[in-house]
């Protein structure tokens, strides 16, 4: 026998190389079938969240007073069975033994599920029972406090349970993911891939640029007689709008959107939100107020704006982790294109004037021309909600300074209130009458939402850039809005936001996908400063 | 030593005294732990009921079109985790539990809770998972086949489902309860504490009773002309009945009756009926027809009947088996107490007609004689629902009949047709012009609803027997309804029915604590005869 040991003849060559197929094809039909049971148990854990949401909507909408109680229960109820599911070891294991082989073989859509269900799994695992209940404990008294601080116009009595939030919060924070910033753990929970530090350059950035753009305009010391006749503007829309034709209006109008009523319903209530009972089924609440017609208008088509991208995701993946919208300040922007890039254009409003006059005859003496000037006019003001385009970004970046802070522990709770309204004072040139009108303004940080205020800056900023590449890609995009067409532009945020759901890793990488380029700065400033110039003309 | 072993000093006699009522207190604390163990985990799985009633709700009354595959799938995942809840061994182990040491110690009420969730875990975990599940999949395709049969009018299409369904049924009840009688089991699961044998009893008493009251009387050959006056009579109130006003009427009429806006609301749809949210969230729908203002009326006080018993339901036991209603017929009773007794009394109508002129202007030249008799006529119909109170059991005994036939295997579904015309000309003089009319009109066979029909008859016997009973404790009960006032019906019927829940083991049991006797059917043969003789007059 000659030394060369088990050398293949070419019947062995053959052999083997059939084997080893044969070996792929059992590792990918054993990894196909993992995955499949992954994404079964996601399912069912999306149907369960699905059922909270149809509670919650029916909570705002339909419930009679004497059911609250009970609601309360059945939403925990199904909130446990939730959590039990979402860390069970059964969901854990098969997402190791999918990670531990190569995740060959599974397209870009499906390795995005087996990753968000990891992080989602190992976030939901790292949180000790105790601290998840601590923290919803003490978010409860918050709100509770906060309640009471607003009744009583008093910040300080809800300090203590804000400094408490943030403590609660970096204790979270170092749980589920210890060695990283804490501000950065609470920024990523709603904007992925974001962190503190990128977030400190945009704001500054942003921040610089306005105070110049307000200051070489003199917004601060603009002359009385200009404001005078800014406010005789504003003034001219506010009357007494009959409020059931308000919400007809409101109906015609998302009809016009694009809004299909199989999918969805529109309410009135209080507060407007968007409520997403499944990938077919996305319910908008709109508020209407008697005074002003333009707020429900507006709010209406922002939530309309919240809709379409719920009702856009991929339906392939429905159910799973990466059928979801991609970051809350992805969804901001897809809100804030409906509501300012349309709503407040030229185009848009010469095509509703007509029907805003059919539904309201009193605006028969109103032009158009009127309307838009209204809906653009820039006017710094000591309350978030009622703030203009160009000056929104500095109450956000007021807070997020202070949330910053008191992640950083350089200020305390006790001193927000001084620090709010020297801010205030410092950036838009106006001091709040009292704590309802300052600090007290916003419920978030009583639920301990930190990190979140940023998100609606952020979708601003995204709003206004693939607003832009939509324009570019569709000739005369706006000359559609004057005939009521919007599909055109519904179309391409659905190509090229809705449908990739979160597959993105973050906003900057969507956005180069739909726009080329990462959040561009240039163009939001460059808006910003040609709307405040429209609107001193 | 005296051979007297161990003689007890005065001192060891306490001792062990002592150690006896340690002892006692150590099982009776450990009791109750299990006892309180056993109700949280029953309270969960109520709370995942109801969560699965307010799905079913929104599904009537809210949900858009496109909504409808997505609540399917959510209403799977919510009964998947009851049904694995109900049975699951850590209930079970606590069941054993508590039944292996004497329910000493608890009260009545706390040992009805553990006696009903031995009876209900018993059953889910003898039921296979295929045999459950076989169950649905055949009563999807049976519900199917009877749209199309309704659809093409010819109950042969759906004629082989039914045999199917029948079969199933069978196999469920020998695996739920081997050696029972199956149509007992059947009739069991609506009415708890029935038999087969009962029902045959007090079916067979009454069928002859009203076959010869009705011939004594000559209602098959009534002259044509007293019919006529009749049918004139009838017609007169048919009219074009403004929707809106009907449903506002109705919600007027529930608050006189005392139904409390906090704890519930009235909806309209095309089928009527209650949805328990909660205890504290009952939900009417309604259902509304133009051509007739009485129908929605009628329909509307039998709903608050229904909501009326889940509301008075003892609120110590919410969620816990005991705070159940005690069966399908007492259900029914309460709706017909509202629906008949009251609805339909000379006191009612006479009360009720200013303010159904007030609503329909048209009403003007009618009395509210005229209201009553209308309400009052007998007239044998083929169609169940349009039945009159006197002819209303013959169409429920026909059924019975029917369906006690099936699964005894004496008659096949095939000949269901024959039968039902056959029955319906021996007993009611009326031959239904088709299927349609005939053994379609109603969809219960179609789900599988075996034993579900006597329900109905029962509920109309025991509403007649307890409102007799409410009205030898009350003064002049009828006399409150002349003035609007039907407090004290509803607070004899909260203490004597709705506040026992499911404590009685039986209708009887209840009846008994509620009027004195168990089913007394010569008040109801009574009742029926008056009723009879005044629509001749």
């Amino acid at each position: 026998m000659d030394n060369c040991e088990h050398p293949l003849t070419r019947r062995q060559e053959i052999e083997s190389a059939a084997a080893v197929t044969e070996l792929q094809r059992q590792v990918k039909a054993l990894k196909r079938k993992k995955y499949e049971a992954l994404c079964d148990r996601l399912r069912e854990i999306s149907r369960l969240k699905e059922v909270s949401r149809v509670l919650q909507w029916d909570q705002s909408i339909c419930l009679p007073r004497g059911g609250g109680e009970a609601r309360g229960k059945q939403l925990a109820a199904v909130a446990g069975i939730v959590h039990e599911k979402e860390t069970s070891q059964e969901v854990g294991d098969l997402i190791s033994e999918l990670m531990e082989v190569s995740l060959e073989g599974l397209n870009d859509f499906e390795r995005a599920v087996v990753r968000d269900a990891h992080i989602e799994w190992d976030r939901g695992n790292r949180l000790t029972k105790e601290l998840a209940m601590a923290r919803i404990e003490r978010a409860n008294q918050a709100a509770q406090k906060w309640l009471e601080a607003k009744e009583k116009n008093d910040f300080m009595i809800f300090a203590p349970s804000l400094q408490e939030m943030v403590e609660i919060s970096k204790e979270v924070a170092a749980t589920v993911a210890p060695g990283t910033d804490p501000y950065t753990v609470m920024v990523d929970e709603y904007e992925r891939g974001m962190t503190a530090q990128r977030l400190g350059e945009i704001f500054r950035d942003i921040k610089e640029f306005l105070l110049a753009l307000l200051s070489n305009n003199g917004e601060k010391g603009i002359s009385q007689q200009r404001r005078q006749r800014r406010e005789i503007g504003v003034s001219n829309f506010s009357g007494n709008y009959d409020v059931e034709q308000q919400e007809q209006l409101c109906r015609k109008l998302i009809d016009f959107l694009g809004f299909w009523p199989e999918n969805g319903r529109l309410d009135v209530a209080h507060a407007a939100t968007t409520y997403t009972l499944s990938s077919s089924d996305v319910r908008l609440v709109t508020k209407i107020a008697s005074n002003n017609f333009s707020e429900a208008l507006l709010a209406t088509m922002h939530e309309c704006g919240h809709a379409f991208y719920d009702l856009g995701l991929n339906k392939d993946y429905q159910g799973l982790p990466v059928s979801k919208p991609l970051s809350t300040g992805m969804h901001e922007s897809q809100a804030l294109i409906w509501e300012y890039l349309v709503g407040k254009s030229h185009e848009f409003c010469t095509w509703f004037w007509p029907m805003a006059k059919e539904f309201f005859p009193e605006l028969q003496t109103k032009t158009a021309d009127d309307f838009y000037r209204y809906l653009n006019t820039v006017h710094p003001s000591p309350i978030r909600v009622n703030a203009d385009e160009v000056t929104y970004p500095l109450h956000i970046i007021l807070r997020y300074e202070i949330e910053r802070d008191l992640f950083a522990g350089t200020i305390h709770a006790d001193e927000v209130p001084k620090v709010w309204n020297e801010k205030m004072q410092d950036y838009l040139g106006v001091l709040p009458k009292d704590d309802n009108e300052g600090c007290l303004q916003d419920v978030h940080w009583s639920y301990g939402c930190f990190g979140y205020f940023p998100a609606y800056a952020l979708g601003a900023m995204y709003s206004v850039q693939l607003f832009e590449a939509a324009q570019r890609d569709v000739l005369d995009l706006k000359g559609y809005f004057r005939d009521g067409q919007f599909k055109a532009l519904l179309d391409w945020l659905g190509k090229n936001i809705h449908s990739w759901g979160s597959l993105f890793a973050s906003a900057d990488l969507l956005l180069e996908e739909a726009t080329g380029n990462p959040l561009n700065l240039q163009v939001y400033k460059a808006y910003l400063a040609r709307k405040y110039e429209e609107s001193l003309a």
